[in-house]
């Protein structure tokens, strides 16, 4: 990677300016939101609850019918009957997306007219040969930054990385979508490093929330959880090292679904990390607004051989035998709840969701385990884990040793600085660097004296040791899944998000886990602040959180990703009715 | 771990002869060879063609008809339906197993007593409940020596562990094993440091080839590969992180598989290297008599959910769509030949069952495609690859390249000596120290001056794109499997089998790869030798190998080990009509 040093520190926001102005002038005159409009907005940001992309007048009763009445799975099967075209379908979708952009800053790069042409071209494909290109024909597909688009800019919003140049080929997903059909016309945004929970950078600014603007839209992949709530985008991809696919679903209320790793390809994949050193391996994994589309897009990925394309995929097909399937849909599933861990305390809202979610499964007849111990609600219809295993669930349910254990993970090897070369100062999120250490020491020894290779062994057994932890406790008190909190709060305000303790546990066991949106943070319902002084984690504050949307999160063992999607379309049944 | 230094040099000699006469005194008096019998042996060493276990008199006629005339799947059958009872099946092979360790050292712990009672309790409980304990009811399988059995001893072959004392559990394959119903009863020889073509070392002595005395078993998994050449075990569970499930099984005439990794659970083996460093990962797998036993063994365990007792196996299950079968079998395949590298010549016998191999899967209709640069062979039938992989197909068929950098791995990073502390020294394969390096240099820098994380690094990204390589040889010329040679040689004489670059290669890209024995090194067919002067690898000398089995290696890409046994079951017939 060459890093190209400018001879001048404001140098920086010559090429933000020229970048920024490209974007913009790529946006058609007839896709602007107007002056009008925009003072027409409401003050308190909730962009959704007052219907801001129909109110805006740019699209056709035809495009939001087309944006907002189908899943994608309904869409390609109108696709592929030539019931619609693609041409309407991009074009109504491209339109979104630029009043989205217009509304939140949720894109990077967006490529409309290539889209337009991709979609004549699936359009003229099937006309002529009475057939579609791919299982995914027609159907528009946003990107998270970090994925490579060929002739398309990969900043992932680092200034330094706009002197790349545009990107020589696909990233192996890109190439696999192109070649299953789909159409790709945006990229979304990221925070600069990928590694925070504000999706803010000095090249494309900070995506907002369309709940409530002042409200962060999660990172790392936030651009999606905005356009996907916006309905700018049927489906999405995003990637999740920390939390990054999960917060924004989380956060934007929409569905978030982080595979086990290497299921999904992740090969030319942009970012500022040393792939080779053991650490906590990132993977690809779909946002989008009904559950339906998460499998969709799983199945049809891992159908398509994902191994043609990238020799680190793992080639196991979807498996979706349909015994196992029926089984799970009738059949009652075993639950284990994750609660609070004390050293990151829960929200009142998130605690609601939780407990109300529960409270629904248990009428529904599903049998749940509690796992944290000493919890209190063990008393009630439950079944407590067995005693013998207490010191595994001591363990597992211990997410400060975890996080920190991740943590150490992130530091222990070189990085390299891709933010001072260009003059750009760090935002505002980055400059916080958020840590897990306010929760106690690093777990392995870490210093000067640790040879490398010792330090990457004694992590090694580390992890080894908590994955068994939670091996033993899925085998143990024989669990379906786990039903767990997505994080400590919905979204907060801008760029006090925190540490990320109840998304990333599951990146360190490398367990798929999905999130499922599930009511409402309210003043009304937890009218009472909650402040927390651990100077990391944000406290709860009722007024500037009414409305959020809360989530409830499904976790699998590894690999188990068939099961989690599986039972957590049962949860995401039961926990409605 | 535990290292004991010895305060004698020579307290080595005398633990040593301890274990051996312990274990002597486990071999009953009725199951030991006369003088007289030994003394009828062929100088030779041809044990096999003497047919020396029945001529010990030792097993009954029924106890040779249970340990000769069926597959494990045959014998599981008929201890399920009860025609013939656990401690039958076990006796025999107890017995037999007694033999071959007496006529060729392939054993290192053996607890027969152990697996009668086992047998015992199996069998009650087929009369007392009428159902079989598991799917392995009955089935006696041997295990490599590094798989712990809870009370065994497990040294690997170094006398500093034998002061470990005996295993406190089972290691996680050995308990499914148990789960399932086997009937466990001896472990197996391996080299001093697991790492050569010779299992030899100074407890348990050398094992020898039952084909040929006087040539190696081959290694690591030597002591199986005999055991089950001879018979005294119908399903060997071996490791494999050079060849050394595959090594044995080609010098022994035994079918063996080499799964990917992580999908026949691992944790819980004994090894005297790091576990957490970057590098090539083991996977355990079968050698057996039949190849419907390797098939057997790996639907079963994957059928059985690995996850539940290792929490680093991948939760993928054995994937045996009929469809997918069935078009296997019936259908032509497409099969790559992987010919000689220049740098590792064939021996002319391994050199006629290729094309011996070949000549028959053409003659059957499967599409041939010759993967080497400049391989003449490319005029006749077969269509070449196409001219745009030319460089890739290079780069993959580069075996001394992927080798050295196999090489780096195994050495980069720190090693533990286990054998200077008992004052025992290395045996002769070990002392002898082969390496690929005379090949050429390193194919990344190594020396002091590069720090541990950019060597891991770097050598991650070499081994990236060797992997990718191979990975579009594959797509590009729609290979179904690769054919090759399992090594250069067949068995050869003691501590000559030098470094094994045809296995090792699938190590390395963590490809699933099959030996199937074919045919026999003649001095008759092949008459001249062949002598190599790179000081490493062996020479041909036709007497001495006259008679040794040959082999061929079946290989597919990474975690399609379903294909790879399909696909080899098809060439494992065609080849033989």
């Amino acid at each position: 990677m060459t890093v190209t040093k400018l001879s001048d520190p404001e140098d920086w926001r010559a090429l933000v300016a020229h970048k920024r102005k490209q974007l913009d002038s790529q946006i058609p005159s007839a896709w602007r939101l107007t002056d009008s409009f925009r003072a027409s907005l409401p003050a308190n940001g909730h962009l959704l609850a007052f219907d801001a992309v129909a109110k805006s007048n740019i699209l056709t009763s035809a495009e939001l019918d087309l944006t907002e009445n189908y899943t994608a799975g309904q869409l390609l099967q109108r696709l592929a009957w030539g019931d619609v075209s693609a041409v309407a379908v991009t074009t109504a979708f491209c339109k979104r997306a630029a009043v989205a952009q217009q509304l939140t800053s949720c894109l990077t790069e967006h490529f409309f007219d290539r889209a337009l042409e991709r979609a004549r071209y699936l359009d003229d494909y099937l006309t002529r040969e009475g057939r579609v290109v791919g299982p995914l024909h027609g159907l528009p597909v946003s990107l998270k930054d970090s994925f490579r688009v060929e002739g398309v800019d990969t900043s992932v919003g680092y200034v330094s990385f706009l002197g790349h140049g545009p990107a020589q080929e696909n990233s192996a997903l890109v190439q696999m979508l192109w070649d299953l059909g789909a159409v790709l016309y945006v990229k979304t945004n990221v925070p600069q490093t990928m590694m925070t929970g504000d999706s803010d950078n000095n090249i494309y600014g900070r995506t907002l929330n369309p709940h409530n603007t002042n409200l962060t839209a999660g990172g790392s992949t936030g651009g999606e959880g905005a356009l996907v709530a916006l309905r700018g985008s049927i489906l999405g991809v995003g990637t999740d090292i920390a939390g990054s696919i999960r917060i924004p679903a989380l956060c934007c209320g929409v569905y978030g679904f982080k595979p086990s790793t290497a299921r999904i390809p992740f090969a030319g994949q942009a970012s500022g990390a040393m792939e080779g050193l053991p650490g906590i391996i990132p993977s690809a994994g779909p946002l989008a607004q009904s559950f339906e589309d998460l499998e969709l897009f799983m199945s049809t990925i891992l159908d398509a051989s994902p191994w043609r394309y990238d020799s680190s995929a793992i080639a196991a097909p979807w498996c979706r035998p349909a015994a196992i399937n029926q089984q799970q849909q009738q059949q009652l599933l075993t639950i284990g709840i994750l609660g609070e861990c004390a050293h990151f305390p829960l929200h009142p809202p998130v605690k609601r969701a939780l407990e109300n979610a529960v409270d629904a499964l248990k009428k529904k007849g599903h049998r749940i385990v509690y796992l944290n111990p000493n919890n209190d609600d063990n008393s009630t219809t439950a079944s407590s884990p067995s005693p013998s295993s207490s010191t595994t669930l001591a363990l597992a349910t211990n997410l400060a040793h975890a996080n920190r254990l991740s943590f150490q993970y992130f530091i222990y090897g070189p990085s390299e600085d891709h933010i001072t070369p260009s003059g750009e100062p760090p935002v505002a999120s980055v400059a916080k660097a958020s840590s897990p250490m306010f929760t106690g020491p690093f777990p392995v020894p870490m210093d000067e004296t640790v040879s490398p290779f010792t330090l990457i062994d004694t992590l090694h057994k580390e992890r080894q040791k908590y994955s068994d932890a939670w091996r033993a406790t899925f085998v143990t008190n024989k669990l379906d899944v786990v039903l767990a909190p997505g994080a400590q709060n919905p979204a907060v305000e801008w760029d006090t998000f925190g540490w990320p303790p109840y998304t990333l546990v599951w990146n360190l066991v490398d367990y798929p886990a999905c999130i499922i949106p599930y009511g409402k943070a309210s003043k009304v319902l937890d009218p009472e602040p909650m402040i927390l002084t651990d100077g990391v984690q944000p406290s709860y504050h009722p007024d500037a959180v009414d409305g959020a949307p809360c989530a409830i999160q499904v976790v699998a063992p590894r690999f188990h990703d068939e099961k989690c999607l599986a039972a957590a379309r049962v949860i995401d049944r039961d926990i409605r009715l």
